[in-house]
């Protein structure tokens, strides 16, 4: 059995993008520009973002906030996104989610240009990726396909279980594995309304579970020898702690690990590949690799 | 066993669009208009365009035909293209395929203005269905959800199995299948790449297949009972026919609909639904039942 290593791939993947950047900067060209829409005062959001900020100054790229209060109208987004859209010295640009419920997230995901939309969340983007078209796609997806080819796993012709649909994870991963070329693999979506669900599991060659139901994946839903790929995250009451919390997988991984050939460890597995997601996203704007301006 | 009876179903959807389309000329409402670019002299092209027109008229629909020379330029499509989007009189468009092999037929699909885009080809209509917004769905695959849902053939929680994944059935049908509420199937799609085709085909609830290979589908990969929803349409050589050729489809039919609780004919399956789907998207453009103008 071996880990899938997010923490050490994500710290090659800056330093390779740090390099990317000092060469850009050396040959006379723009450092790229991210910038970050964040509404409101909630904890976690404010986390994510600070950490995306300063993996963004790690790399040497530039970082924006737009910090607006939580009573901020949607109008008022969707003014700054079009300004961040018209803006020529901002590459690329995300809208922090979730936002406060007045404000109609998929209206604000939809007012981004979609050349500027570095978490693939606008339909253009993801309509390329399901038609297998060069796009943007979002960071978990995106960060579980790179960690899964740094390790030399591949996916063509590999039977794939993916559980859960979410629209930034479950769907777009489930895209991604099942395209010619770089997926090639035969996937299964497993979701609420499944039946038989340990019985799906125990067919995965490769099994992503994105479902956030702590330690639902037991040893019996694993095949011998399959690779385990775990999103979830959850937050669950732990006193013994100084943070008060424990970060728990979907999979228990203490009686799990043993049967796969490589499992991702939560944290420190799919997570740190996903801010990496969007700093090469940012980069990739920057450079022009999926639309011409 | 029971047949899926596409002919008949289209019969009775053509007959509540052209009841529907009355009501609307009664209530001194426009006439919903499709228009359809044709380029070059493709003779399956021209026949499927005929009887697309004749449909509409059937309908009480307007339509009109845009015949280019097959040496017409890419330039030429989108400008026609263009002033098809800009021209209120048109409600919804399509552009024929397969287009000649000098004109792009990427760029052709994304110039169409995706709220006319009754193909849903367009990503903006593919990212939409794959999130799971309203939008207009591709022909064929809205046509196999109708004809199961007028069938009464519930999908939630069943174990669906596509073969094929081409972006205008095999993907679009599986993303339908897998959405909430409407779908809430557990999907696996299957592809030239795919390990154990008959295994995972024996799985299957409901079959739909759509790889273009006469009678791949045996009698002993279809489990007991299975709904079976065939898309391919390949003529087959057979000089005893006047016209000289047979229709196949992917289901050796005669051995395999015994097994099935339902199963679809071809010809006179998923086809005669296509057609009408086509329409459906045309009233629903002219209704703006996804889009305000």
């Amino acid at each position: 059995m071996q880990i899938l290593d997010g923490k050490k791939t994500a710290a090659t993947i800056v330093s390779e993008i740090r390099q990317e950047i000092l060469q850009m900067k050396q040959g006379g060209l723009r450092v790229p520009h991210l910038a970050i829409v964040l509404v409101g005062y909630d904890g976690a959001s404010e986390t994510y973002v600070a950490n995306k900020i300063k993996m963004c100054e790690q790399c040497g790229m530039k970082a924006s906030l737009l910090h607006f209060a939580d009573d901020a109208s949607q109008d008022e987004i969707i003014a700054a996104i079009e300004q961040l859209n018209s803006n020529p010295d901002i590459d690329g640009f995300i809208v922090q989610l979730p936002l406060p419920a007045h404000i109609d997230e998929q209206k604000v995901i939809e007012a981004i240009d979609y050349r500027k939309d570095v978490d693939g969340f606008h339909p253009i983007n993801v309509g390329r990726l399901y038609i297998g078209m060069p796009c943007f796609v979002c960071a978990t997806p995106k960060g579980i396909m790179e960690l899964l080819r740094r390790y030399n796993i591949s996916t063509r012709g590999r039977k794939c279980v993916v559980l859960g649909r979410s629209n930034i994870v479950g769907k777009p991963v489930a895209a991604m594995l099942m395209q010619k070329e770089h997926g090639d693999a035969t996937v299964t979506v497993l979701h609420s309304h499944s039946q038989r669900i340990a019985e799906e599991c125990r067919e995965a060659e490769i099994l992503v579970t994105a479902i956030g139901q702590p330690h639902f994946i037991k040893a019996d839903m694993i095949k011998e020898g399959a690779v385990v790929v775990d999103i979830g995250i959850t937050r669950v009451p732990d006193t013994s702690l100084p943070k008060g919390y424990r970060l728990l997988g979907d999979v228990d991984f203490d009686n799990v690990a043993p049967k796969c050939s490589y499992i991702t460890p939560v944290p420190g597995g799919v997570g740190p590949m996903t801010v990496c997601m969007l700093l090469l996203n940012t980069l990739d704007a920057a450079k022009h690799t999926y639309y011409q301006q």
